[in-house]
């Protein structure tokens, strides 16, 4: 049975990534620093659901799957020496490393935060890179990128490489970045990174370059109400879709931000899964930095203001669409062509965004509606301010 | 007056960039943390020739030139509130920002070395945007980069950015990346976060994408011997040129990495210094992010080895060229073509490296033999090990 290492097993994208891969029969170790609860704290928000502790989520857990078990480590990569001993103690076959900040605007929120974005993310890959070279230099490292790393390039979005032709030559080079955030801007550094430890050091490396997740449930998290997963709705953590579903729940108008034209990728969680499952599967070969985006759908946010409002009239919610100025810099009208191909290729059958898809999450937050707290819907933190 | 900041007056091209715009009527305030004499310390290596304390050297410059002022803080750019206060205190038209750790055989020493390197250079960097946003948002940054960053494509390198059709469309990119080492990464990573906050927060910044540097004397270091500035020969500070003088001086073989067929740019010291007051002079623009290739000749290190061995035989030292297994993980044969128009056009009139001036500089290595510890120019430090 192949070992696998969840760094960030936490969080919104990492707890469910471990129950799924325990249940597919890996033997899964969890890693958390806990940082996304104290910005949580910092911050005064809470996801929907009351998340429990670790300890209590894999108790729960081990209880129901005797053999299935999973472990857990609370600890830092910026502390070298502990991701060291974590490397050493478990031997992986693969680490899922989803151990980053991930808000965009939690980076953009001041200096501070914006150094602690980028310490953690840049300096904590750097750490795990040196840790894999040293102690499981056959390991295949799966690093959860961002399709924000390309920015919204007027060519078609390849994954990670670009054969350009210029003046008569032409050269197979890393994709052009430019990042959104400094959260953004953190991403693309570790692809650097990445991309050079992969050819200098022979290691292998898949880098997921992720669209924007959506969605509740993954079918482990409905097992108990105490497994259930980080959902936020709030102006830092609370993607589109989760902040649309719950204005829409709770009878506040669905934010747009901007114009709405601005376009990105997106996909359920249930599809984060099993693209990771199917990484896992496919691994880079050694020396190999290999590239997949990681998406199933585009949509502009106006698009998905229209899906979530038509959807909620079928259940008798009457959701209003509210435009207000974009706290965000990015281009209010755009060309936006990304391709996923490499997923699709090994065998990704997409779940797309429904009607019925978003009943069944309106439903389910709608139960959960008195721990919404509204406040912490609207955007507070503005990129040139 | 105009008043210049330079970040990292300590080092070899911070102190005498001072003195030339001192020297040119601006107002020079400077600015070190002094880590390049930590890690001078840490690995037991030493300029060619004794390096006052910059209270000695900055007092000695005063002195003779008394209406030309340096002045200097203590400080580092990963305390936020030092940069700050001197942003507020100082009040910058320019900041040349040379406050990052150089050595790319440094950065691959170990985890320690390349944490280092990364955190000093991108959290510095940030640090200094931040402040500049905050404190003197009109202020001209002039950031050193490394032509490095580009690699060796198999396509022309222009200058930071590149016009790139694809499937019909075209999109000006910035030009893709492919750093030598975790140093070259962390200059990839500080470029990212610069075109973000150009064009995010409308601030000025020109990136000077460096050549090697080559050369011990300006005209300012030679007016006294105290004023001289910190020429490394070492295996992790000594560039190229300044190695294989400095072995042709002490009847060392001239030891050249893998065939010698690795490529590069390279400039005289004193470009540098018309370089850099050419970009003060042309800055960029409100919002712009310009990026500048600053170097003025390309060599294999072959070529130069040939060079520096010529030149000694015309004053009697037989210098002999060995080819040594390649430290470094870099492509032993490759297309190099790049551009430094932008200089060219604003008004840089190359000093071409001569035989003269390679004599001049061995004699002057010569007298100053003594002072030569062979053992640290032997590099230690591989890429791959």
């Amino acid at each position: 049975m192949k070992k696998v290492l969840i760094l960030g097993g936490d969080g919104y994208l990492g707890w469910p990534t471990a129950m799924h891969l325990a249940k597919k029969n890996f033997i899964v170790h969890l890693v958390d620093n806990f940082s996304k609860r104290t910005i949580e704290n910092e911050n005064s928000i809470t996801p929907l659901n009351k998340i429990e502790t670790m300890k209590t989520r894999v108790g729960l857990w081990n209880q129901i799957n005797n053999k299935k078990k999973l472990t857990f480590s609370f600890g830092d990569l910026l502390n070298h020496r502990f991701i060291y001993e974590e490397l050493k103690r478990f031997k992986p076959d693969h680490i899922i490393h989803y151990a980053e900040q991930p808000s965009a605007p939690y980076s953009m929120a001041g200096r501070s935060q914006a150094v602690f974005t980028q310490k953690n993310n840049i300096i904590g890959s750097l750490n795990l890179l040196f840790g894999i070279k040293k102690i499981c230099p056959n390991a295949h490292l799966l690093k959860l990128g961002t399709m924000g790393v390309y920015g919204t390039p007027n060519i078609e979005i390849e994954e990670g490489f670009l054969k350009i032709k210029h003046k008569g030559r032409s050269e197979n080079a890393q994709y052009p970045m430019k990042p959104h955030s400094y959260y953004h801007c953190s991403k693309a550094s570790d692809s650097v990174n990445l991309y050079f430890a992969t050819r200098t050091w022979k290691l292998r490396a898949t880098d997921l370059n992720q669209g924007v997740v959506y969605g509740i449930d993954t079918p482990q998290t409905v097992l108990e109400n105490k497994l259930s997963t980080s959902f936020h709705y709030d102006h830092i953590f609370g993607t589109v879709i989760n902040r649309f579903m719950v204005q829409a729940a709770s009878n506040m108008p669905l934010l747009v931000y901007g114009t709405g034209n601005q376009t990105r990728t997106f996909l359920n969680i249930n599809d984060t899964l099993q693209c990771v499952e199917l990484a896992i599967k496919n691994p880079a070969k050694k020396g190999e930095y290999k590239v997949r985006n990681q998406f199933t759908e585009v949509f502009s946010v106006k698009e998905l203001a229209l899906l979530v409002q038509k959807a909620s009239r079928e259940i008798g919610i009457k959701a209003k669409i509210r435009y207000i100025n974009n706290p965000r810099t990015e281009m209010s009208q755009h060309y936006y062509k990304p391709t996923n191909k490499s997923f699709l290729k090994i065998g990704l059958k997409p779940k797309k965004i429904s009607p019925k898809f978003i009943i069944n999450n309106l439903e389910k937050i709608y139960k959960l509606r008195k721990n919404i707290d509204k406040k912490i819907i609207i955007p507070k933190i503005k990129w040139n301010n």
